[in-house]
């Protein structure tokens, strides 16, 4: 498997080059950077000595990235993805791309244009959206799979049971979700400083994240008709996990055990998605390192919610383990091939 | 102000005595444990060599206690709380009781025993609820007052606006909240055990956290209607803090500017609640070491929705601070005596 | 007490500002900042608000800043602050100078110009070095203080005794530091960036700190000849707090006893240095917030080493507390007047 | 591979579990637990689903333990580990031991009984001390192999190559070592309580670690002649991470280079050692979760000392993986086997 990395440096980057490898089959050709060209990544990040030791490329080799990969991640920032994606699969229609910002997780482009504030301009992308569990078959065929948001993966992971099954009010969905710092990514602001986030909590972007119109096209789609939620990020300080709390209203006579069989019938299949059970706690710590969603959920009798929690690791399942998964299963190759490692604990 | 403190080795206790060695008229008279009589509480928290050096007393010097102090504060488990605040004031009825634990919270004792599964054994004691800003008036008047709970301090200070002003639908409160470790007491437990927390974040005790019916109580007394709730601790690695993040939905026709309003009218001459307003993003290591509350609250206008949030430090508002604060209305001491330091940032 | 800071928005400032908050005679007049200027402090800091929400000035404004203050802190990197303090001086030669940084802590100009990479441009000024347990008779008179570093206090703190007393080989001397991020200010730099330093711990400029030839100057002095040490700081995970561990080869013959005499004899009268005693632990959690040093010491038979240990806080003794402290002293102010606080624990 | 571990609840032996389940070859037959014996693995560690789902065995299975097990890992604390390993020994005189404490880590009995305070019971044993990278022939033969101490593989890691080459004054050693709380293991004390490590730093065990000894054999032997050393380790507020910062004198005449040199020769075609080289800082981040030993080391000319650094992750080169490398070693397995994946970072 010949793959490149398009914008290696972030953290999603450095992710993505700690799981390849130890992928058995996978081979890295080029990984790009604008801003340090020609340096090798080990020294950018040391931790990857002995794993990859490449020196960085750049978009001025995207001619040969995309003649000679088979697949690309991409690892830009939203709006600069989408012109790679564009180019490369006119370069060479056979290469697949997975991106993993935004560009390319909107079927409807309007919405990504008014969240995003940039026109779209790969519109015949037809790409799918690669919440691995969710649309295993359309990733399958894909050419162009856009990887999910770490808060929106956990979010629907959490829910979807409860909206597939029909056993919520759709218009009762609140998800308050906390998050490692690593999400925040490499660039430096006051907001990821260490000494302001040391002790401290605080929400931000409320009413206005990204993540939040994602949520809605995917839970939308699974229920059929078109919602608004909730959501309500967080930053605390850890560097890596997010955990999301989601509460609904359930629709009346909606018992425990319906609960349980929506869950169940859903992810009961399922290796990456470990079920905690009714009255089950996930803890992000319990995912560290891996391409693990836990899942536990309660039902509260006085007030006719159901919570349903889901803890994972933002840069695996969240970002680099999920588009990995995606590559396994668009390539054929055996679904958790490279991914199959136990969490980092304590 | 001679002050004696039933309960001095856990973190309140402690916390108790950082505060009032500020504090221009506080004399520490007795300080009690079960567990280390006798012991310098200096040996076991060397932080307040200087500050207090005190030897520790017991239960046993309940009458000296009793007859010697102004006021007493509690820091004991429930349930014990509530026998030392009868024996003391049955030795000396003008003692004053703070107790920070949940024996005097409740003025509907069935709520208390379900919840808290003993039966209140000093039913007669006209407890006041300490949460000062809303009960400033028969706190002054009050012999015994029951501090409030951290998570419901910050809670309900959070929604108490709304709820007064009748803004919110009442069935709709969720409560989301975020706290440091601090608040699980200084006892030794897996779940404080270093090693379990660090780089991770969880929920506990969804839909049975016993600060439930204290929100549910107080919130209800301000609706003039019973109401639940739904509430959700989480624990996050810091030692201080709680962010509490509330979600209710308006009730149609409420302005943005009439939610503002509400805050301004409650809290607009209050020293202790610092309001950012709407669009303000309370962080809690700004309030960290003092008696502080920061509120923001925003308006969903998609889902119609507010999210009102606190942030206090659990130990101060949430617990010795707000006694103290209690104590001083009590004694007509000025409010701010021995609390008016400035947060420890960063 | 009529007081200016220039350079008030680092992490010095905002500390400075705190501890000025509880000082009883302290009256801010002007605090500048080039970078934000007429910005209200309490939007770059929301913790201060309440307590300083003065509008910054600037350099601009130096001519009132000089002639209306009775001190100035200053708290600008090394090479501007001599500049402030020239021109403040000639302003007003009555105004006090306390300089947070390393401009007037040499007296050797030529070690500075060596070490800053800058040449002095204050040679005259007769500045003291603000050690204030070692020099406080000089403090007192001073009119311009140069305020030791965070490292260097701990390290001088734990090391003078021995030095004074003759007990050790002076060219044994190894400082093993370790440090909270605050000390590396509020710049930006992937240094300090969370994600980085989470979960991690690293030296750094090993023997080339700046703080080197400052330990070795105070200490030479106090020996009455010239010595070059080992001092390899370390940043840990952590915003507030500094271990110094120094070792040391204790001359022949000298008892354990005569280790505890020295630090006995020069710290048995300081409020602001805590002894642990022979065998004791400094931790650097029991003085956060404040202006202690928690000492402690140990003697090694098996090698004939000693091992003293000093924590404090960076922040505080190590900087803006133990500036107040030297304004205390130098305006005859008694001396623990608004640091007598109790640290923040847990 | 037929593995069992006798001990498997503690940190050391989750960590066992989580490599083990990456090794192609290893099959785990028993695991043990006196205070749990009969408990599915997976619900003391979540983290371990999917991963390994065994019952929890006791030592009453001692024999078949011993029987069917290839090579058996111990987990339990001294005293009781050679009691195991002369009984599984005698049953099965071809089972091979690997133990995690320090019971079969001393030649001189003497001093191990002096510094562990009980009789040494299995004298007989012939075990080798099983640092990899120094005594890889040995472990080779070993039917028992005492593995080493965290401290004592990155302090000696660090040492060796000075030590072995003739380059320091073998009476200036002083190490100053800073530790994650994991190495204090998940039993519950108020030293590894979440609150009171946090935002903290102490030294602790000065002079009086039983590392020292461990440290003093390895080098002595390296050196042919007996030498003690300062050695002081510090805890930090993470979970995983030792970092070891040595100091030594060079003796007179030895070049930096001859420095450089003694790193190349010992190292140079290690795997698990990464040299970051002269000037270079290692960091516990760039180590964690894998079983590399990153190395830098300083030439003070000032001084004359050197300054050797070793970062390592505690649980797996300081313990797990260290013994995992041996059991590859011991078996004829290539050396990285279960061991080869890149470190968590961020």
């Amino acid at each position: 498997m010949k793959i490149s990395i398009v914008g290696a440096t972030g953290y999603t980057g450095a992710e993505l080059l700690r799981l390849l490898a130890a992928h058995p089959v996978a081979e890295i050709l080029y990984i790009t950077s604008e801003s340090q060209p020609d340096t090798p990544i080990h020294e950018i990040y040391p931790h990857l000595t002995r794993f990859c030791e490449k020196r960085l490329a750049s978009l001025a080799d995207l001619d040969a990235i995309a003649t000679e990969s088979q697949v690309i991640f991409i690892g830009l920032p939203h709006g600069h993805a989408m012109e790679v994606g564009r180019k490369a699969t006119a370069i060479n229609p056979h290469v697949k791309i997975i991106d993993l910002g935004a560009d390319y997780r909107f079927k409807n482009f309007d919405i990504y244009e008014q969240w995003y504030k940039v026109p779209h301009t790969h519109r015949q992308a037809q790409a799918v959206y690669g919440l691995t569990e969710l649309n295993r078959s359309q990733v399958k065929q894909a050419a162009i799979v856009g990887n999910p948001g770490c808060y929106t993966t956990a979010s629907i992971l959490a829910l979807a049971p409860l909206v597939k099954a029909g056993l919520i009010d759709l218009r009762s969905i609140i998800i308050d979700a906390k998050s490692g710092v690593s999400g925040a990514g490499r660039g430096l602001s006051l907001g990821s400083h260490f000494t302001e986030l040391f002790e401290s909590v605080k929400a931000y972007n409320v009413a206005g994240h990204r993540h939040t119109p994602e949520i809605e096209a995917v839970l939308g789609e699974l229920a059929g008709q078109e919602l608004v939620i909730n959501f309500t990020p967080h930053l605390i300080p850890v560097a890596r996990g997010i955990l999301s709390t989601c509460y609904a209203q359930l629709r009346d006579g909606v018992s425990p055990e319906a609960v349980d069989a929506a869950y169940s019938s859903l992810y009961g299949d399922e290796y990456f998605v470990r079920l905690l059970g009714r009255g089950g706690y996930p803890v992000t710590k319990n995912t560290r390192g891996t391409n693990f969603c836990d899942l536990g959920w309660h039902v509260d009798k006085r007030t006719g919610r159901v919570i349903a929690i889901a803890a994972i690791d933002n840069l695996v399942k969240g970002a680099a383990g999920q588009a990995i998964q995606n590559m396994n299963v668009m390539f054929a190759i055996e679904e958790r091939t490279g991914l199959d490692n136990a969490p980092l604990y304590p």
